[in-house]
């Protein structure tokens, strides 16, 4: 049932993940990036695409270790193009180290971030797990990818870069104005290309999926104040599982929580968003 | 079923929480405080009460509005005693703002925070609501109030100034090692003395249970990396019921996902917290 929805371009442009979200030192505590235009929904990037090149920004301030915990708080929206971050490592910890940054365009501030850092050892087990979410299981093959277009005919370049598919049951907001009002979106992600999701991209994935307002009423473009992700492990080859719920809509923001185990079955992302929703 | 644990102090100083969290602007970008010897936990300030403190003077250094969404990297415990916090205005928005505050004690960083504000209304209703958590229901009066020291005897100051009263069913593990096994913590909060909840001690509020890993078998002392907390209504006076979860005890970590609901049933306050673990 995969590419069920028309509008995917014959000529998009692959850009692999880890070369949209290179960073180069400039100086002490300033480094430089290029925001890619393919990683964009409607011609703005994507904001875990943001989170995920700070989060590769600070761990090249740090020189050793993986983000952990990221929080950001996003100001105004950059645009395709050069951008500066700013950094200072906060503390080096035996175990847990912290890391401030921010990316700047054109001499504002755009997102403010924090960042904790450690060791992400590959070979450890988790030692306790409340288990999968109690939602509905459709497996990769029987879910339905997103067409790189808005409900309303925009432009989503990013899922030209990575497969994004739904649960059939938890697309009816997007695809045919049909809510199940449950809040809930239910799928997959996949990197396309040669490029497997590691502890960066993740924090790119948690923020992967149109927003679950489309899953009840609400269904207008909605804008991040906060993103909160946790890193757990390093993800397993293959897809990735993603549920994404919303709790409340109240007169001006949303709740968005999400939660991702990797091809194995183990939770490796865990994130919270705040973000604004058209007023009431 | 009230008062069920023994070992309540009957001399215990009410110390009123905005008075523990006042803070004193004293030039441009900075205040001091005192933080109190009251709210501590084995002498040591409460995490959640470093957040609201942070969040009294995120909001002084704005002049307006309620912080509705912070997120706190912690690097140093520090002692009850003054404090200074730094802070900057990072835009003022129509309708969110963001500041960026950091707690120093003896020239040393201990918490760095960001937050974004805006104003709460309180005659707002919610649009839509997921409804409660599908967890067991116990009464503010047959839940079970935890008595001012850990399992091992030390002092918690901070619950001689706040009623944290526990579904019996979810407490075997802090005072018989008989944990559940599922990671949950479920109960209540009263502030005693004359104040009730506000948007302010709602980020105390998210942080004010024991640890999540007391109802599975790693009872050990978890210490916060970073706390994220949403803030989403003015509280209706009269207890809150929280519910705490954990979801993963990985090597160093383990996660814990917060929601508060007010006397009146509506979702308040919503928080995420990653803590480390002692190692296995």
């Amino acid at each position: 049932m995969t590419d069920h929805v028309s509008g995917f371009g014959s000529a998009a442009t692959l850009e692999p993940f880890s070369r949209a979200t290179s960073v180069r030192a400039v100086q002490e505590g300033l480094l430089t990036a290029e925001l890619s235009g393919e990683w964009t929904i409607v011609g703005r990037p994507n904001g875990g695409y943001l989170l995920a090149l700070l989060g590769r920004a600070a761990a090249e301030l740090l020189g050793t270790g993986q983000v952990m915990a990221a929080s950001a708080h996003f100001l105004r929206s950059p645009q395709p193009g050069p951008v500066e971050i700013e950094g200072e490592v906060l503390r080096r910890g035996r175990l847990i180290s912290q890391v401030r940054v921010r990316m700047v365009q054109d001499g504002r501030s755009c997102v403010e971030a924090l960042m904790s850092l450690g060791e992400l050892d590959p070979a450890a087990e988790p030692r306790w797990d409340a288990g999968v979410a109690d939602v509905p299981y459709v497996s990769f093959e029987d879910s339905v990818r997103l067409a790189p277009v808005t409900p309303d005919g925009s432009r989503v370049a990013l899922f030209e870069q990575v497969d994004v598919r739904l649960d059939p049951d938890s697309m009816g907001g997007i695809i045919a104005a049909r809510p199940s009002g449950l809040g809930q979106l239910r799928g997959w992600l996949k990197l396309l290309g040669d490029e497997d999701f590691d502890p960066i991209s993740l924090l790119y994935a948690v923020d992967a999926f149109p927003p679950t307002t489309f899953d009840t009423d609400f269904s207008g473009m909605v804008s991040t104040v906060e993103l909160t992700a946790y890193i757990r492990a390093v993800p397993a080859p293959g897809p990735l599982r993603v549920v994404n719920s919303a709790r409340l809509i109240d007169h001006h923001c949303v709740d968005e929580m999400c939660d991702i185990w990797d091809a194995t079955g183990r939770l490796v992302a865990q994130a919270t968003q705040l973000a604004v929703v058209p007023s009431s």
